[in-house]
């Protein structure tokens, strides 16, 4: 009988922020597969490290961090290729996934891969959208207002329409595209109503107006929050 | 010295996927409020429920389940009293909100009356976005696609720009705006890629193709998830 592939979200950052779900999945899976730059520290193994005490076979999915392409098929070919191997052997593997798996998560790339071969299960997590509003203080949206999801890495005549375009806004993938992204909000008049949030949950997590953020350049996991009301809330 | 108010999110509706951070405030909270509809059952403290063991003070907040207008004030007004009292003497007071309490959610309004006040703090929740996309096993958005998220109850012409604009849509507050909701994606040729999902993660979960529904009406609690390519994942 197959094993079950389950992909949890971690949550932003805070350890704390899993839910029970994930956990109990997590210290029961006798594998676990997690997302890596080509070298260094994996994000998602990081946030899930204090709940990981029982010496499971792990699996690294090494790729570029700022997948903004097509992303390398041959990484998550190889992924799933390595994870059949357990999930036929009868053994169930939980792909550890920042924030939600199905937000703007590269999980989604092996759960195409398996999904018609063995069962897969999706566990929601705390994604890094709301876990920016908290830090920020500012809710995201009420009523009737659309909000929208809008990548900084756009051209800077569709990030226009697309922020022109929505009561509220969380622009992210910020990262080099912070120059740009203040230059549009400003010739929209809304940057006095834009807020900036990184590293939210985390140790260094830090809230500025964006009005006074005179860099070029930030985090790749930093996003700019901005209410064409100035707030949800009126 | 002043308690805290904590607005924490439960989850979309399995009450295991709260998160640790949540659930440890809960089961410390001397006093605990809630919405709920004018009469009956409040689905946060129902969702909450198997985790509240130690009998702590209950407010209730009763007020309109379908909130499109600005929410009555005197609700909020006398909430705040009453949860400021116990602030006042020291008590934490944790508010628990569906979902995540900064993502359409009606905890906003108690935070506006309590910020200036007392200590406040947000805990994020899982969302109904991210539980509808897991339970539909469709991706909400990839790479540099935009999402927007779009209230039914907007007017026809508006609600068709909205969906029109981004690459990937979720639709929510369907309710009675499924005929509506319908019709526009008809026109837009999108309505073979739609899915409908009520009731995401609760025992009660269905997930459909849009074009597989005649009903003009929907649950409150239900969404349709949308994409322009089809998928994310192309």
């Amino acid at each position: 009988m197959s094993g079950t592939l389950y992909g949890i979200g971690v949550g932003p950052g805070d350890p704390e922020l899993i839910t029970l779900k994930a956990l109990r999945l997590l210290q029961a899976a006798p594998v676990i597969a997690w997302p890596a730059p080509p070298e260094g520290e994996s994000l998602a193994r990081k946030i899930a490290a204090p709940h990981i005490t029982h010496n499971p076979k792990e699996i690294a999915i090494r790729m570029p961090l700022e997948v903004t392409q097509f992303p390398d098929r041959g990484v998550y070919d190889q992924a799933a290729i390595e994870i059949g191997a357990h999930l036929r052997a009868g053994q169930d593997v939980v792909a550890l996934c920042e924030g939600d798996p199905f937000f703007y998560g590269s999980f989604m790339y092996l759960y195409d891969r398996v999904v018609d071969h063995h069962p897969v299960v999706v566990v929601p997590g705390v994604s890094s959208l709301m876990a920016a509003a908290a830090a920020s203080g500012s809710p995201l949206a009420s009523r009737n207002d659309m909000l929208s999801i809008i990548p900084a890495p756009l051209p800077e005549a569709a990030l226009s329409a697309a922020i022109n375009g929505a009561d509220s806004a969380a622009i992210i993938k910020v990262g080099r595209h912070l120059g740009k992204v203040r230059r549009v909000l400003h010739e929209l008049g809304l940057i006095g109503n834009a807020q900036y949030v990184e590293h939210a949950t985390m140790p260094h997590e830090s809230t500025r107006r964006l009005a006074e953020i005179t860099e070029d350049a930030a985090p790749y996991f930093s996003m700019i929050l901005v209410h064409r009301r100035g707030t949800a809330l009126r």
